[in-house]
């Protein structure tokens, strides 16, 4: 038997590490690692379910000199919420990198997946923003986009925000569930208004036909896409990437089989030029936007980096404790 | 938060719980669930490690109509011992085929993988040896050696045993350490003595060079591999593939990227019309062995099928206490 216990966290525990944690800093840290090629992130595990409809993905790897490598199990169900339970699901898993023992379950329940994701995105913000944000349009009404509008504040001032849902009734009770005073929150139900009042945008559906289009984005935009992580999903019109000056994505090699990127590639818009990889932008940031005029484009499919990041940032500040 | 909280069991709860399951069957079902196309197992995700060097293996999937879909993780770390640690270490995770909630986290440190491999070895050897077992040999001295030893009586009353290791020393010592005055159990350093004895064998190595030769099998006899299950690990010369009678794979998909029936496919030494799934032939036992003087061959590479039955066992009896 092993001498060693593993560590195991349920959510409100985990939820109570975060606040200890600089969570901008340490995501940056996983995306320098990747595209330095100092990690090993094979492709993407999946399981799909059809009845109930649910899939679950599998990411995981290791950053080399780190003393771990993580897997992490992450499930979306769409139909949980009519069982009052949360569509997305999973669990972080921290091994030695020395002996292959497990060091700690995270029964997270999805929710680092979630942070991490709402981190990423405020990262692509702060490194890919016009200096001056006029209003952050919000595109979709689940978990990350009430995540998006909770953690604005770590990386811009800009306190308008639009939102634009499918379903109007959720979009104001979007609106209605954040309580800070400071922010002047718009329901739209026109994508037109939104891509004309915005200079941010950040999608967060799980379309799997286009919103968003390349008439609506106006001059300086800067559009994060986190929606997209699987062939099928989509959010915004392929001439988007093939118009937009700049394209970062969190990881080039697995853009190749998902995401906008993927899509955009199949329909021919994609110039490899103008693609960049989000690590090599934080490693060297006069590689990212020009000038106010240019359009930015970000595609967020969520990399296993991450969750490595953030699960051995819970697991010190746990020990550290 | 979730309401349900996931059962979390030890390895030595597990151990305990194992002894109330008939895991001849409940593994022989999972087999009989492939071969039907009842259950998705999608590709192995592996994780390689060079200092020190190590291998993680992640098996997952789910059989229709069950309650879970199980995610394994299995590592082998072959400097633990020196370090007093099990090379092989694991998890095995159950979900909710219908929410993806985590259902169970079974801390086994690679027992349950180990037991699956050799009630699967077990499983082979109930259906394809010869009528009468003169002598059983067993090639390789680590734990699947002293697991086959010790699970060998629950499907033959053969009670002569061989063991060649590469490590006379080892040999020895499992010889010393089986205490079961029952058997009779001869150490050689000679395959050719070996192969000459039995008239089935055992071949339990991660072994990069095949150890048994064509010209070393004689007439009757059957050989269950189990050592090799990445696409460079071999123990078995591709002429056995290519001359045996009958070649038994618990996946044929998963040979096609590993063990002994993917090494003679590269050699161009497999027939295919010789070729049947393991479920297959528990499905139709007239597809086995037809006489006392064929040769069949059993490759083992380890299936995620085995990982769902041994889990799902494992709960049901914890649950049912």
């Amino acid at each position: 038997m092993n001498t060693t216990v593993p560590i195991i966290l349920s959510a409100p525990k985990i939820i109570d590490l975060l606040k200890k944690i600089d969570l901008i800093s340490v995501i940056e840290e996983g995306f320098i690692s990747l595209s330095s090629d100092k990690a090993i992130i094979p492709p993407v595990g999946e399981l799909l379910f059809d009845n109930p409809k649910g899939e679950t993905h599998i990411k995981y790897g290791y950053i080399f000199q780190q003393p771990y490598f993580v897997i992490k199990i992450a499930s979306g169900f769409y139909d949980n919420p009519k069982l009052g339970i949360k569509s997305s699901q999973g669990v972080m898993l921290a091994f030695s990198q020395q002996t292959g023992e497990i060091v700690a379950v995270l029964l997270d329940e999805g929710y680092l997946t979630d942070i991490r994701t709402v981190i990423a995105s405020m990262i692509t913000i702060k490194h890919l923003a016009p200096k001056k944000i006029t209003c952050i349009g919000i595109i979709g009404t689940g978990i990350q986009a009430k995540l998006q509008l909770e953690y604005l504040r770590q990386v811009t001032n800009c306190k308008n925000i639009m939102i634009w849902g499918r379903n109007q009734e959720k979009a104001i009770a979007l609106k209605e569930g954040f309580l800070n005073p400071e922010y002047t929150i718009t329901v739209t139900s026109s994508l037109d208004i939104l891509a004309d009042t915005c200079n941010v945008i950040i999608t967060t559906t799980p379309s799997e036909e286009p919103l968003l289009t390349w008439r609506q984005v106006k001059k300086g935009t800067h559009i994060t896409a986190i929606g997209s992580d699987t062939p099928k999903k989509i959010e915004l019109e392929t001439d988007i990437i093939k118009h937009a000056d700049l394209i970062v994505s969190d990881s080039i090699n697995q853009s190749k089989t998902r995401g906008e990127i993927y899509n955009a590639r199949l329909d021919n818009c994609l110039d490899e030029k103008k693609l960049i990889e989000l690590g090599t932008l934080l490693n060297n940031n006069t590689l990212g936007r020009q000038n106010d005029q240019q359009i930015t484009v970000a595609d967020l499919t969520g990399v296993a980096v991450q969750d490595i990041m953030i699960t051995s940032a819970i697991i010190n500040t746990y020990k550290s404790q």
